[in-house]
């Protein structure tokens, strides 16, 4: 057995530049923060993983870190072990980079996924395969993302107005999507919702429906409403979307919407652990899942996750959070070895400035709004030392430890309140 | 991409000696017969593979033999396309090795799944890994199997008594199972019923549990029993038992049968492919799968039952029909790298002959019922070619194309008729 131990291990926070799009709970920072982690094994192989970066979960990484040390990258089982001996008991809330719109979930997932990552880049490195080899194969060279419309202010208060400018009504989004998909030339259209009166959400997507009458559509409130609301909502939609993200919170209220509106509910927020398959299953809660290995487990548990939703009949389609390049790279192997992703992924890229990443530049572009899979040996891509420095500094200096969008809101605008629902 | 293409398939049907096993279909013939299947890489990399040898089961490898050429052993979705496209339509019934006990199931994964097993075999040569760590990682040094105690006549008609005897009542089976755990070690002991009167096989479990006090107890009649006399038996054997296999057929008569008795109901009979699970799992049928990667598509597909398991709820065991070597290396490996397979696994093993092989011996041997995960590189075992050429030609004279215990049986017995349920 050739053996490749874990003997060094680098947790490093970065921060780089973000918009001011607004959602459910918020408006985004000037800064969204991410960790790299890169492993080097006593031969001298390196992988890289990317995650979340607020202070609970880096807290969980460095202490993962240590326990780590000296597994073998091709022993996951030993590894998930490692981490879950890492974690405290009982301390298991926060730390998922979702500003709250995530409340469960398990910790061991989301702690694992990026030393998982790092273990199969290095497996890959180890072979000359790719990690999407290493994951069953490549179905498609390329992986099709989606443009991630938000509502969003012209700049950030007391800024400039950034490259974007302002959507805050249906011909801005319009503008934005029209200005999105000719830049990255995506085929489908996803519009973060839950920030305006739902009839206003609703009329944005009338106005993309006419304005981009063959790309298929989804609307993501992220909970904002009410069981009724989703159900009106749902209604009026009927026809217009290709499915509904997270109308409303849990299981059941997502169930019972499910039951009364003829497009399927997709989530990323009621079905978010192995834990929640059964009842969401066994309630018929939700028809595509959105997976995410930043938290359902690394990949090898998201081509589970996978599995189980090819199974039990359900629809496959990514989630995202504002990520760089490793996070890019990862999504898109794994996108392109699971043969029932059938969906546009999602992605926050374009919102990012070019110049801004840890990883050195033409590993991935989008042509057509896809993403050509990597050949190379594991994920592809490459640490850029200096790049990494320049984003840990920003990290340093933004001050932004926990990913905060309520409280960001709340200091332009103090009578802002937090409500699931909303509407 | 470092590319290892198949460039060469052989499919030898091979046939070892058998003993006269009873079950609820009849009786296991003179011989058993199985398929090797050999790829050979443009690279020179070899890989091995065994499945069963039924006459529609071997037309089909021989099919799927010359469209796998080509395809990269790290590329298994594409070979499972190339065995999918193998395949003419609907000719999907037949070639499960099973005697007609196992009735449906995934043909696509039946033919898969020897192939599979060759290239991960040929992954772990290229890679100086282990199957088990291609798998996610060996979470045991040693994998632990049950004492599968068979009902039998002394020997096979107009034959002198084998080397195991008769075992035709509550004495003969306690007998047998003294003398294999002696041989062997096992710590769990299985009795295959379905032979006898209920009763009768209730009162060999009784006698076994006096005997063995502390060895858990598995009762498997292959769906011999309608749903009353389930129920009935399944409360005789109230606190006897750690589960009882497929009492009844059906996942509707299980799902009846496990309302009302107090142990796990297990099964290799009605939950039988990925298609069985959803309704399997709704309806609260079964409470341990018994896989096999023999027709759940291979190693890596056995890995996503493990992981539908361990997410549902469900135990996990694994079933075994009569096999060769590789087979055993593959469950081993499999097992091996299983976390929530917590039973002993089930095999042939100890009924065929140790001489009669087709892999060179010393790779696997049983220590206190359990056999070491190999180490070396791939499955871990050699092909013995002399005794391959030997096993063939045993194969050709013994005339055996397709296993029929109930002809066999029929021919012994004309009387005798096939009937599920029987009691
Ligand atoms: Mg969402
Ligand atoms: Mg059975």
């Amino acid at each position: 057995m050739t053996v490749h131990r874990i003997a060094a291990v680098d947790i490093t926070p970065v921060a780089f530049g973000d918009l001011p799009l607004l959602n459910a709970v918020g408006v985004h920072e000037t800064h969204a923060i991410r960790t790299i982690v890169e492993i080097r094994t006593d031969d001298g192989l390196t992988g890289l993983g990317e995650t979340y970066a607020d202070s609970a979960h880096l807290a969980r990484l460095r202490r993962a870190a240590d326990l780590v040390l000296g597994t073998d990258v091709w022993d996951l089982n030993g590894l998930v072990r490692a981490v879950a001996d890492s974690l405290p008991g009982g301390q298991t809330t926060g730390g998922s980079g979702t500003a709250g719109m995530i409340a469960s979930g398990s910790t061991v997932d989301r702690v694992f996924s990026p030393f998982e990552v790092a273990c199969l880049d290095a497996q890959g490195k180890a072979t000359g395969q790719p990690v999407s080899a290493l994951l069953g194969g490549a179905v498609r060279d390329r992986v099709e993302f989606s443009a991630y419309l938000f509502y969003k202010w012209a700049g950030h208060p007391g800024s400039e107005p950034d490259r974007w400018g302002a959507a805050l009504d249906p011909d801005g989004i319009v503008e934005q999507a029209r200005r999105m998909i000719s830049e990255y030339g995506f085929s489908a259209i996803k519009l973060k919702g839950g920030v305006f009166d739902p009839d206003e959400e609703i009329e944005a997507i009338t106005a993309l429906r006419a304005a981009f009458p063959d790309h298929p559509l989804r609307l993501d409130p992220n909970a904002a409403w009410s069981v009724p609301t989703s159900i009106r909502v749902g209604k009026s939609l009927d026809g217009l979307v290709e499915y509904l993200e997270d109308p409303t919170p849990g299981i059941e209220g997502m169930a019972e919407v499910a039951r009364e509106v003829s497009m399927p509910l997709a989530t990323n927020m009621c079905v978010v652990s192995f834990a929640d398959l059964d009842p969401g299953i066994r309630q018929d809660a939700v028809q595509v899942v959105l997976s995410d290995h930043h938290f359902w487990g690394g990949l090898r548990r998201s081509t589970l996750l996978a599995g189980i939703c090819d199974t039990f009949g359900l629809g496959l389609s990514m989630h995202s959070n504002s990520h760089l390049g490793i996070s890019l790279a990862a999504m898109t192997h794994l996108a392109a070895a699971t043969p029932n992703l059938t969906y546009a992924c999602d992605t926050h890229w374009p919102w990012k400035d070019p110049a801004e990443d840890v990883i050195r530049p033409g590993a991935l572009t989008f042509e057509n709004g896809s993403v050509a899979v990597p050949t190379g040996p594991g994920l592809g891509v490459e640490l850029d030392r200096d790049a990494l420095g320049v984003l840990h500094e920003q990290y340093l200096a933004c001050g932004i430890t926990d990913r905060d969008d309520t409280g960001y809101m709340r200091r332009v605008d103090p009578t802002y309140e937090r409500r699931t629902p909303r509407w």
